[in-house]
């Protein structure tokens, strides 16, 4: 991982920002920027340095992952000690000398707790609240490193897809399914799921967020799995609905309808596409099946270090796809009381369209 | 449960605190106080009412868990409706009417929006920063109802370990123990994982939080099992350390000092106890056996909804134990590039005494 490219860009926004320095404390904008992993830690920038503090338990793990940052091993509070280090670096206040933080990812009680352990005349000066995210920005857009691990990721996932076909019958109960691709995700290296894995089946199916339960899968219907493991570090996230049994007239041709307004999300994405065009792409079959109101959320949302990122692929969303970015394509429906279907695809953008990171079959399997 | 009775407990709290109302966001705090289990949502209560706040994915959930306050589904922000409602319910602002919300689980970005979505003139009496936390210290002292549940969610990691101990050989990867234990989990029909299942073995023994690897369970060394299950909503969380072979004699008396140390603060578990004397208990006993520099953290933590809830229990804290609450119990020792020791149980605090959640035995186990 380029570390110092990334540390490099977060200076370049932090000078068109107007300020001197940032204060990074969520943890993934932290490990996207110097590669740590643990679970306390924060990391000061200034325009010539950077320097992450973090506690006794991880001198070895520090001095091992943490590249373009000095570290510093500290028994006070990482926070107070990196916000305390940006006053050093900055020198007396001036009125051009600001340092940031993200009003995000920071609780009221935080702020408090930083202010009480400096000095009033840096408080203005040290912790000013930025207007506009800094880091989010760098991440939406993956390098190859990235995008590398992603397609692994996702690549392990539809593996998993594969092998958990092979487990399904009627009659399992869905925790068991749950069960048997977590445990497989582990044994495959997998350092967790991504996610609550969704196990859906039959009238459940209808439950977008439907996590698995006693519920036994069905001699015929609908079963929806909706999952992901994390891969160094990185999320992947992926649905197949399959059927059980001969889908009735009305099942089919909601599968074929989704599954056409999935293949029509993912047509249409592309570097320089608005994201609100790639949703519309796939509401607009489902408004041509008369389905509209049954799909009742986003089409996608942007994934990698966190499951949920940036950009929001969503009906008006004027945010407009870059090469590199990598979203979720997901479009579903929902007939409460009788069933649901939901495809999903992990999709990278690229100048001249989108790759699927999750190449598994989409025609609809009968088991 | 009696959502009903919390709620009055946290009514005589607002009107202690001199609010006329309080906005609760966190999630596990509004599950504390009205039973709802969804992933999107905001309780507002006032001295005389009390309303939830979510949106249309919940209707049929809302409607069949929430007990103790009304229901209203939203398409705006739920947080932002509950205030609007408690200005509502407050009437004109005047000097002795104010709401409250949780400055430690609310980030600058909410109370901005927050802000943004209310006139001017609401915005100070609807949005007051709590002085200190007022639905923590309720579930701080967990009711008969809590007591069942976290006692049934001991049992059952206990019947965990107990299963794992018959799978457990040399050879095997720790990813492979954590899949498995995990595997059961499910299929005992845990909810999930309390957090990331810890599997040290050998070296690996002398980290604290030493998350399950490719490395293989040892011949003739320690290995570390620190899980805990989700039951019905509530947390479990205990450590065993066993051994492989024929333990050293500086292993097999490092093993006994933890042990004692461990029975020893189990043993000061009791109302009125201070924290710290309790942490003491551990402590002094793994001081004699000239371990303590080895005894890196906390004797324990409380456990409930969330897997670290108050009170700490560790050196120099003086909160008293009341009888109600639950906390865990785990000392350990971490001696770098050799081995580690960690013993946990849970302990519901009683009138007389600690009552021992996890009743899986600690002898030194050699396998």
């Amino acid at each position: 991982m380029d570390h110092l490219r990334r540390i490099g860009a977060l200076r370049r926004k932090l000078t068109r920002a107007g300020l001197s320095g940032l204060l990074v404390t969520h943890l993934p904008d932290l490990r996207y920027l110097c590669g740590f992993t643990g679970s306390s830690a924060a990391l000061a920038v200034t325009r010539r340095a950077a320097r992450m503090f973090t506690d006794g338990r991880y001198i070895a793990q520090a001095s091992e992952e943490v590249q373009g940052a000095g570290v510093e091993i500290v028994s006070r509070s990482p926070a107070v000690a990196a916000v305390e280090w940006l006053g050093s670096q900055l020198g007396p206040p001036t009125e051009d000398q600001f340092a940031g933080f993200d009003p995000v990812h920071t609780t009221l009680a935080d702020l408090q707790r930083w202010k009480g352990a400096l000095p009033a005349k840096l408080r203005r000066n040290l912790l000013t609240p930025i207007a506009a995210p800094l880091v989010e920005p760098l991440r939406l857009v993956k390098d190859e490193d990235e995008l590398n691990i992603l397609r692994e990721a996702a690549l392990r996932g539809c593996r998993l897809f594969d092998h958990i076909l092979g487990y399904l019958r009627p009659g399992l109960r869905e925790i068991e399914v749950a069960a048997e691709l977590e445990h497989q995700a582990r044994l495959m290296g997998a350092q967790g799921m991504s996610f609550d894995t969704i196990v859906a089946s039959g009238k459940r199916s209808a439950l977008p967020h439907g996590h698995a339960t006693e519920s036994r899968l069905p001699k015929r219907g609908f079963l929806t799995l909706d999952f992901g493991i994390i891969h160094d570090g990185y999320c992947s996230d992926m649905t197949r609905t399959v059927y059980f049994g001969s889908p009735r007239p009305e099942e089919r041709s909601a599968y074929q309808a989704v599954l056409e307004a999935q293949e029509a999300a993912v047509a249409a994405v592309t570097a320089g596409a608005a994201c609100g065009d790639v949703d519309e792409a796939a509401r607009s079959v489902l408004r041509n099946a008369e389905l509209a109101d049954a799909f009742t959320h986003s089409t996608g949302h942007g994934v990698g270090l966190e499951i949920h990122e940036a950009p929001r692929v969503g009906a008006n969303q004027t945010t407009r796809l870059q090469a590199g970015m990598v979203v979720t394509i997901e479009p579903g429906i929902y007939l409460e009381g009788r069933f649901g279907v939901r495809i999903e695809d992990m999709v990278a953008v690229t100048r001249n369209g989108g790759e699927v990171l999750t190449p598994a079959p989409k025609a609809l399997i009968e088991l």
